[in-house]
């Protein structure tokens, strides 16, 4: 399949080369020239320009920072929707605003173009490794002509919904996530101060009602779990500020629906805390370090 | 084995009953005559004191509300540790602060008395099944020497580390467990305000790195579980006003160590904030009203 | 002095109102028909469009709910930016977000039209009374060249900075209000709570270190303050989905700059929950309720 | 007249030593050597233990740390109240639970002793100068017999109640207070990020609706108030500990009664994070750190 890719980052650079080996026809671009070098050396088909990128392509993915810069790519007088023929398939897998990934697919759904949103868990680990989480946003049908495509690159493909579902999921998800690593790190700095072993209480909380997945897969603090980023020194994993993008856009879809999300307010405000204290770059299990006793 | 066994309420009353079935020797008390009366009903041997049941007997297990009863059963001038012999186990299953069980534990070891502390977690519906989870504090020694009995309560038994440390472990799980009920509360709630569907959301986040016990065993949103307390006009469960009152003991205790749970003391405030609402005898799942919309 | 008013809601027809009778030459205009016909009704000259109400106005105002309203009436293909003579000066006294400011500001900039942002505060009390409080972005000759007709409508006129920086100063101070109100109601129910009278509290907080705006001017227990909302039933005032309005746009902004603001997170959240509850049109000092004991 | 004062630390040395100059006289003892040795050398009468320095006192002050203190003093079999003879007027000035004040209160009154708490506020400058404010629980009687005592000491007097009265309302001022100071800092932190110049910004809330103690006398900024600690390193005022100590004391009487405070447990936290920092004793103010940007 001949398949146009935008977005040649960390997250984007190995997906496309997952796509690449699976034998897809893969053409891609990247408005940094440092990532499209690194990718033509990777053996990667790089065009000189996203129009560029999208001629002749049957399906269309995008991997981009922010809404502004998938409203830039797709939307306005000089947007690339101008430009994909009907019929083709757009798979914008960026973590944008619900609101920004539902104006793309009417401004598709007018041309004939199907989009789907479908925003991805799983960090550059899981994007290498091709065992990302696609959630979905958009129609049943057009999920499944998506499906052989996503399975090249994930694990996991669930459809949340209409358009922008897969964004509203993936900030639902990634909130509840922000909140359990926070709420996991104070019960073991709590244990701790009462003189207990942390790896004995996160043992009770995993097998008990406090059970989550940060107790089974990523314990927050360093010697508990040897395959953790806390146990390599909070490297890799899923930075500190890209939870504060999600748990911002979280906030910003709150106040859009008058909805109310108390700890997943302090949780956004909390993780930015953290990053002012010089911590935006480590992991985001990392927070623990909040409630953790330190020198001034 | 002969077993002396004080305080049978809600808990207590469905411990001592199967201690009984098991074939132990149980005699009970209660300061609550119809406590006693119901269990009398019920076959138990029920003495006229406290005093009066400890009588002979090898193991002492009490059962009582919180931290003040426990320092009136065993403690003082008329405390009941006076009178136990040298050589008893006592098992305090309440569940109070970690300060409290280590007092009781030192005046038990002046007498050569043992003591643990082993609150429990699974509600009135374990205590009667039989399936409750033990959290252990004191010598393994100890532990060991109660495994046979408290096996016949309970279906896990955890040691969490020295005397008090049962009480640590329950109250740091229980404080996780608080911050999951809110956290995936906020979750579904923004979710369906989104227009998402809860059913499939719950399973995404169930599934992807949101997953914890609640959204595993307990959806606080009614019908997406059968079987929860939310799909049975949160009854039965465990209630609200219980929850807020382990939550306090969480925040007392982090205030003796000088530890910080901003998401744990939040989570404090919105349970007191739902039970002033009128809401404390629901099941703590409840909480998901705090955050939904509904008439004034 | 020719003044084009556009808005003339609540704040705005009152406002406008106050230039009239201060001897300006009024031309008004609102989207919404019966608000025009209610102000036709007391005075005002109607224009019948945005466009004929600047014809010949030598000073623009406007009072818009939201960011895309302005956005919508100044920017764009058809934006009215496009029709206003060079030389004008445009008042937006909309309550919206900093950057969309910036963004008319710069439009005017270009075609050599002054452009501050001046957001008030005071309600719809100081809109009649003329007694508002304006915090103005942009350049000090241009504020100067607005206060003859800023002080027509207010009583206090203060510079913030420049172009947005009236709407940043407007939401950091509703944000401060919003977090001063609810920490003053958790203080009055605790006093309650153990038995002391609500009023000889008050006051001795008042005169203490916890005297603040809200003690002073607005007590949000009934009864205690005669004049305040809360002692008519929570009517008037500043509803609570207006302070929630602004706590939203101080989260949006706060993402944008990645500020910690645990508190102010957590207070916009608690006012959307007592919105939820059914509250939003009460005045925000009902928050209250929120810490007080009630009837399910 | 006779007045014996226990407790001779920062608070209680400074405030012993205002009651000698206006002429009282006064026999002080603490538990440290080194504070007897320094109030010695001040001039004031030292008595070798508790029980000397009561010892014909017409009135007895204390001033001490804590709850256990003050239960350990004056309760229990070998307590104070055993021999202070019946008449006495008993202050106790010490920030302690309500409850335990209560308690004294309890026994006193058995004794024909009568007792008003009365906790200060002003922190050490106010007690060097003597110009603290008394919140006093008692009956109107008892206080109106200290108050010639009080007035040497202190420059507010406020009766807040029976007994224990005195201590809630501190707490609850205390409460306010430390809220005040974040959403300040907050407020102020926001602002600057957004390029808002903090001593107009300042200003601009002080005289508006976001007014308060913190922005009128204690600005926690560096640079706005050259009087306020902010300004001198944070050295002096009133220390994050103390500060962390009353809001504990908050959340603990906040348990006790039921009551949700939301922002006064998430205050209560957050000062906590601040001090496992390492920034426990400088002032409380300091606490602007947690939201301002700063390296790792």
């Amino acid at each position: 399949m001949k398949i146009a890719f935008i977005g040649l980052g960390n997250m984007g650079g190995p997906m496309a080369l997952n796509l690449k080996k699976a034998g897809h026809e893969v053409r891609g671009f990247d408005l940094s020239k440092p990532a499209c070098d690194k990718l033509a050396a990777e053996g990667l088909n790089i065009a000189t320009s996203a129009a560029g990128a999208i001629a002749g392509a049957e399906v269309v993915i995008s991997m981009l920072p922010a809404s502004q810069h998938v409203e830039a790519l797709y939307l306005g007088s000089a947007g690339l929707m101008e430009q994909i023929p009907a019929g083709t398939l757009v798979i914008d897998s960026s973590t944008i605003a619900a609101a920004t990934s539902r104006k793309v697919a009417e401004a598709g759904a007018k041309r004939g173009v199907a989009v789907i949103d479908a925003p991805v868990s799983g960090g550059t680990g899981g994007a290498i490794a091709g065992t990302l989480t696609f959630m979905v946003g958009g129609a049943e049908a057009d999920l499944e002509r998506a499906r052989p495509v996503l399975e090249k690159m994930g694990a996991n493909i669930f459809h949340a919904g209409a358009a922008g579902a897969g964004q509203t999921a993936k900030i639902c998800n990634n909130m509840l996530l922000g909140i359990l690593m926070i709420g996991t790190s104070e019960a073991i700095a709590l244990g701790v101060a009462n003189g207990l072993d942390p790896k004995v209480l996160s043992e009770i909380m995993r097998r008990s009602s406090g059970g989550n997945w940060a107790l089974e897969k990523y314990n927050p603090l360093p010697g508990v779990m040897e395959t953790a980023p806390a146990s390599k020194g909070y490297a890799g994993g899923f930075g500190t500020d890209l939870m504060l993008k999600d748990l911002g856009l979280a906030q910003e879809n709150a106040a859009a629906v008058r909805a109310a999300t108390p700890l997943g307010g302090l949780a956004r405000n909390l993780y930015a805390a953290h990053s002012l204290a010089g911590h935006g770059a480590l992991d985001f299990s990392s927070v623990i370090k909040l409630v953790q006793a330190r020198a001034a």
